[in-house]
């Protein structure tokens, strides 16, 4: 089975990403607005339930963390992918690293870390540009704490369901 | 802000409720197949964190239950909803009952408990019809455990985001 680790923004930020997503993501029906932490990986359920206890012991020590929008940006070339851009820090950082380092479960990331919430993809060149355009007319600056996170599982028909929510317990 | 709790069952569960409501509820895309334990209600930030705190003591005292779907019903002519009908059991009816008792937060249920996973509804009668009874040929026969609960809240589309989960810990 197919899972993945993200945080849920508030729904203030969440409605926002989606007057966007709702006409430029493809992927809107799968999942509500989020911001990956762990990449998708392969996990059966004997090892989806270690998982589950590392995944918990991670938050446990794990301090909340500051999410911060500062802009919207674009991962054009490479995709054309446009995304509000998340402020990085220390807790959001080492909780990444904890996620994704050799020592956990899955392959470790193909690309570096860049925090971000998605709010178009699978686009044309030509949509791409004309979005990004009128995207960063529009008003993103945001700031919230996020004091929990999520792991999911993949449906066949590509949505998402939550599997058990962490909170950041800050106890480290 | 709009909560409800739910059940969501195992991804086989999930994917043959999908295969339905994908044709048959306008639903689909704004929640994976769930079985509801306390419908919609509204509380605001402060609130949330109390009712949590509740979801959280109940759950600790509440044991797992037995999930086992036995057949596909229909709410008609209430309603024209058709949903896979879980048979009940006292763990399940008793974590109902402590999640829509009165000194718990929201309403009193309008209607008496039928625990269902829904598969089709807004449908015309002719509809209704029809899909039942290609549905009732079909294999609806399934068991499992569930062990968590989940508090969500709704987003302005309509959809909904996990909160929190809760496990069963079955102290009590």
């Amino acid at each position: 089975m197919k899972y993945g680790i993200v945080a849920f923004p508030s729904k203030t930020l969440q409605d926002l990403a989606n007057s966007y997503r709702k006409r430029y993501d493809p992927h809107y029906s799968r999942i509500t607005p989020h911001m990956t932490l762990k990449g998708v990986f392969e996990a059966n359920d004997k090892e989806i339930e270690t998982v589950a206890k590392e995944v918990a012991e991670i938050a446990r020590k794990s301090r909340p963390f500051h999410l911060n929008l500062t802009k919207v940006s674009s991962f054009a070339p490479i995709t054309n992918t446009i995304y509000f851009k998340v402020e990085s820090n220390d807790e959001l950082l080492s909780l990444h690293e904890a996620l994704n380092n050799e020592s956990f479960f899955g392959e470790q990331p193909e690309y570096s870390f860049v925090p971000h919430i998605t709010i178009a993809q699978k686009l044309s060149s030509g949509e791409h540009d004309d979005i990004l355009g009128q995207i960063k007319m529009g008003n993103t600056s945001h700031e919230e704490t996020i004091d929990r996170i999520h792991l999911l599982y993949q449906l066949e028909d590509g949505s998402w369901t939550v599997y058990e929510t962490f909170r950041l317990a800050g106890e480290a």
